[in-house]
């Protein structure tokens, strides 16, 4: 049986000085036991998301690495971007993978919590790992950015959940979560109008009363018309479930959807719920997948 | 990057003594590098299907292995069975898994066609590995059996492509091919009927003037009718282009697909085509898939 898995999609907030970047990216990948899956740095909103993954103590190392790299390497008094950020490591979202459950990773936020505290970082528990209610959700600790946590850190409702409960102006805090995975997936339909991707959008989105867990908008890439979506829990709305509603709404608008794409990355069982949906295949798992065999974890003793 | 890896799927002339069945199965798992992905055994064919996988030079130890615990342990002589076998030893089809080219298959089947000819088995060579055109088709080689065999040996059409060339009636010969992947993709109807199921499958199949690289057999399973294929070449045709095929020849006996089956393994590209056939997904290939980065062979350096 292999150890449960994590994976971190930490944001700092450098996007475009290639070279802090790359210092950065190679102190996480340093750490043994890290693998570093995905860099992405956008220059516009200068901020970088890193993903990488590992059993429980090595993510916990990779953090640490990268909390010092980011102290080290970047100032966030001289930071400008027009993505609102409160710290140099501004969010640190940790993510149960294979055989971990999400209280596997409210630990695991726990533990980095701490040891980014003993640093010297303020720290914010948020999503499954926050410590009340109204810390949950990442917009509501990251309100304002590091201005506006600034102007709420000696509110009793608003004490770090480590570390210090002062802000340093040049590393700022840390929000440290737990949360599902997330698989963003697009969809491009044949028609222009950014105002059809927009109702549709409405639509789909469970905060417009739509699918559960999904999360959606309009846009306008290329020429064509994109309904952007995050699905934040896939055991509730499948991706599937969530094409066929969109699929549905635009025909409503006499639109077809011609193509879609997944940004980063998606669990297998993402892919096998697909195939098990338009198949009709009742059982289908990652036993059934060759290279799951080959490299799986499973014990082929019994057969 | 990782080693070119490779299947073997031998036939057994043993489906019903499980003593000797797990002999010959721990005689293979126990070689190192072999990794034992299944083992199917039918008592009223009386015949049992391995599925081992791993490099090159392990595959090959596997392959010698087998032979020898099938010589050892099995005697055709005193065995019986449905299905027509010409071997203790009967088939054994090796097959390019990742990283690995039908050359590459075909080599392998070269030396391990050698190695058993050593250890004196009567070796057919057959599928991609063949050295005759009339010898490529397996139904071919083993036409009639051990029997079939014995009366054709001293063709020179015949001869054997290693080993000895005279028959032991106690192992016989063997017939070591090379062949893809076979997917193997049953479809249950909403009917009772297995006319209907007949008449579904000889519409899909190649041999029809259907889809090319399917073999299907219409049967009556459990009070449904199933559509029963094999699906040799999913480059030729993929899973889901071979279901809407059934689906559309049921429609015209008025039925539909309940739901399907997948028996054995398929690899991962075979899930991935169903996904992007059916979502639309322009780009979706294993370095989208969580768990391919983690425990695939990709540097990530690049990242």
């Amino acid at each position: 049986m292999r150890s449960p898995l994590f994976e971190a999609v930490p944001n700092f907030s450098e996007g475009q000085d290639t070279t802090k970047i790359s210092r950065i990216r190679e102190a996480v990948r340093a750490v043994p036991g890290v693998r570093v899956l995905g860099l992405h740095s956008d220059p516009d909103h200068n901020r970088s998301v890193l993903t990488f993954a590992g059993e429980e103590d090595p993510v916990l190392s990779g953090a640490v690495a990268l909390a010092k790299a980011c102290a080290a390497d970047l100032d966030l008094a001289s930071q400008s971007g027009e993505h609102p950020r409160m710290g140099v490591l501004d969010v640190l979202p940790l993510v149960p993978l294979e055989g971990a459950t999400m209280d596997d990773a409210v630990r695991l936020a726990n533990r980095v919590g701490e040891a980014l505290g003993f640093l010297g970082f303020p720290v914010f528990l948020y999503g499954s790992a926050a410590t009340a209610s109204h810390r949950r959700a990442l917009p509501d600790v990251r309100r304002g950015g590091y201005e506006g946590l600034a102007s709420r850190i000696e509110d009793p409702l608003w004490k770090p959940d480590h570390g210090p409960y002062t802000l340093d102006p040049h590393r700022g805090a840390v929000a440290v979560g737990a949360r599902p995975f997330l698989v963003a997936f697009n969809a491009y339909l044949d028609t222009h109008d950014v105002e059809v991707a927009r109702a549709v959008a409405r639509r789909v989105r469970e905060s417009g009363g739509g699918l559960p867990a999904v999360r959606a908008l309009g846009f306008g890439v290329g020429g064509r018309a994109q309904v952007s979506m995050n699905l934040t829990d896939l055991e509730q709305t499948p991706i599937p479930v969530a094409l066929e509603a969109v699929r549905s709404a635009s025909a409503d608008h006499g639109a077809t959807v011609e193509s879609t794409e997944l940004v980063g990355l998606a669990p297998l069982e993402a892919i096998l719920e697909t195939a098990r949906y338009y198949l009709g295949l009742r059982e289908l798992d990652a036993h059934h997948v060759l290279e799951s065999r080959l490299y799986g974890s499973s014990d082929p003793r019994s057969l």
